[in-house]
């Protein structure tokens, strides 16, 4: 029989709400924040350094979410699974990622910690430091895994952030079986090379047992992976791995890794590099997208940097346009 | 003996969070929305609306708290009194207009309605269209007016939506007696075409009275003052008042009106019209920072211009980059 699941992709991550304020290195190092990076902080370390940083904008976020959201606006069905507060951010979430078409049925917490912040700082050169309080995500645990809506998509993604909250480990785990028995694939991001370096031996674990199909991960992160500061050396390794993986490496485009074999793909083409937050998650959007829509792999890094490329070239980690639109005008 | 106030202006007006979302003209029109306008809304109102439009981005706004974050990036000093809610987006206000160093001596309400907001509609155009709770600015009132910060200034900046929510009138009529008494002009923005409909005779009667000095009028809030479609009309009417007008023309530029004479004045270049928003705003920020620090008129409205054209070029009602820099590199 053939499958003809309802959803292109469903995605876990950390339900997140951006604070986005610009700030100088300087401010960076004072704090002693790590440029470029995700440090988890706690509440209040989160309240100190908003106190200290300038003035914001908040807009929705999270890795896997951005991602949802940028496969909705290129036209694809998405779900999300994710846990915020019954509060005012976690209904803002909820109102973004809903009026953008993605299925979001996780109920709230109504207890226990606010929904999650990520305070974004973007230095003048456009890259982006953030500074995470997970706040209601240690709430997201296997009982928010619905087996019939991850049998429902032809892929099933998920952040390798999810490794920080203590529970969501084991919803990731289960997710994966639910997705294999369903004939689904199952996508990785490798998501920061902190992250990589908290769970380097799991991360392994769940690329060569099966877990996982399909990686994303960028330069930093497969360095981190391997343990090695050479691209090649990392990228040797990553061919023995018996799985699909897309390497990113910004302004150089995309190595696309399967099985051993590969491709080079070029980003595509920006006119101002304004603030980088959202460019893996948006580019693993319109590689979901290509997948899930059996495009060719050079056709699915292509969607996949020209996604990127839109949201680099404005504040947040969200389409400002309609990423169909972008699609259909292209030459993809 | 000269005076020599702390401030160059102190801004009185509606403490307002913005909500952000683009949306299509068929929204504006299904919505029963006025384009370009600002309409009042109930908090039902105001909850609808929110569920119906986009994915949205939140950031502190009010039109005169916008003009005295625009004239402390320029380097002037400004104090701004407004009234909030102890709730969170009341918070975010009160961090974002400090960030910049605009002084916000004001306390929150404790009690009652939340901090205002203000849901902005961004048409691919770049018109952007308002549709405002005012919820705690309700309570601004008398009592909020220190009269010692008032006569500490060199200006003393007034909004026209202040007609609106009921005690915020008498505050307004107080703050101008103060400012008098110690030497200081009053200057006024008319805000909205719609507004001036609602409070033309009284907006005539604080100009002919000697209540305001200095008048800032787009050509729509013109033309609504005098009921005219003419500009030549209007501006002939403005002529006879005895006061300072500047008259904002959008890519026309700005006619400034001084007792009868008056002078031209062109718009700054931009790239790219993104978002309208705060444009008002933000040429009279320019003008006021060059009217403190006792610029010629032609100079003001040029600093004007050159605040108002970065601020339309992004999302959002505040500058995203230095003023002062933007000034410090321009030929003015």
């Amino acid at each position: 029989m053939t499958r003809s699941p309802k959803f292109d992709v469903v995605g876990i991550g950390n339900a997140i709400v951006d604070v986005i304020a610009r700030a100088e290195d300087d401010f960076l190092v004072a704090n002693g924040i790590r440029k470029g990076g995700m440090t988890l902080i706690d509440e209040q370390a989160a309240a100190r350094l908003y106190q200290s940083m300038g003035s914001a904008t908040v807009a929705s976020g999270g890795s896997a979410a951005n991602t949802m959201v940028g496969l909705a606006s290129l036209g694809g069905r998405a779900a999300f699974i994710g846990k915020v507060r019954n509060d005012e951010p976690g209904s803002a979430f909820r109102h973004d990622i809903g009026a953008v078409g993605v299925h979001f049925p996780t109920p709230a917490a109504t207890s226990g910690a606010p929904t999650a912040r990520c305070l974004v700082l973007v230095t003048p050169d456009g890259e982006r430091t953030m500074s995470t309080y997970l706040g209601a995500c240690v709430e997201l645990g296997p009982l928010d895994i619905d087996a019939a809506l991850i049998a429902d998509a032809h892929i099933v993604y998920l952040e390798g952030y999810l490794w920080d909250p203590p529970q969501a480990k084991e919803a990731f785990r289960q997710a994966s079986q639910a997705a294999h028995a369903a004939g689904a694939r199952v996508a990785l991001t490798l998501s920061d090379s902190f992250c990589v370096d908290r769970y380097r031996d799991e991360f392994l674990e769940l690329i060569r047992t099966g877990v996982i199909d399909i990686v994303f991960a960028n330069e930093s992160e497969l360095h981190a992976l391997y343990q090695t500061s050479d691209f090649e050396t990392a990228v040797n390794a990553l061919r023995k791995e018996r799985l699909l993986s897309f390497v990113t490496r910004s302004a150089e485009g995309c190595l696309v890794v399967d099985h051993g074999a590969s491709i080079a793909v070029p980003s595509a083409p920006i006119e101002q590099l304004i603030d980088t937050t959202g460019a893996g998650d948006l580019f693993a959007a319109g590689a979901l997208f290509g997948l899930a829509r059996g495009k060719s792999l050079e056709q699915c890094a292509a969607i996949g940097a020209l996604a990127a490329a839109e949201v680099i070239q404005h504040i947040g980690a969200r389409p400002a346009r309609s990423l169909a639109d972008l699609l259909a005008q292209s030459a993809i």
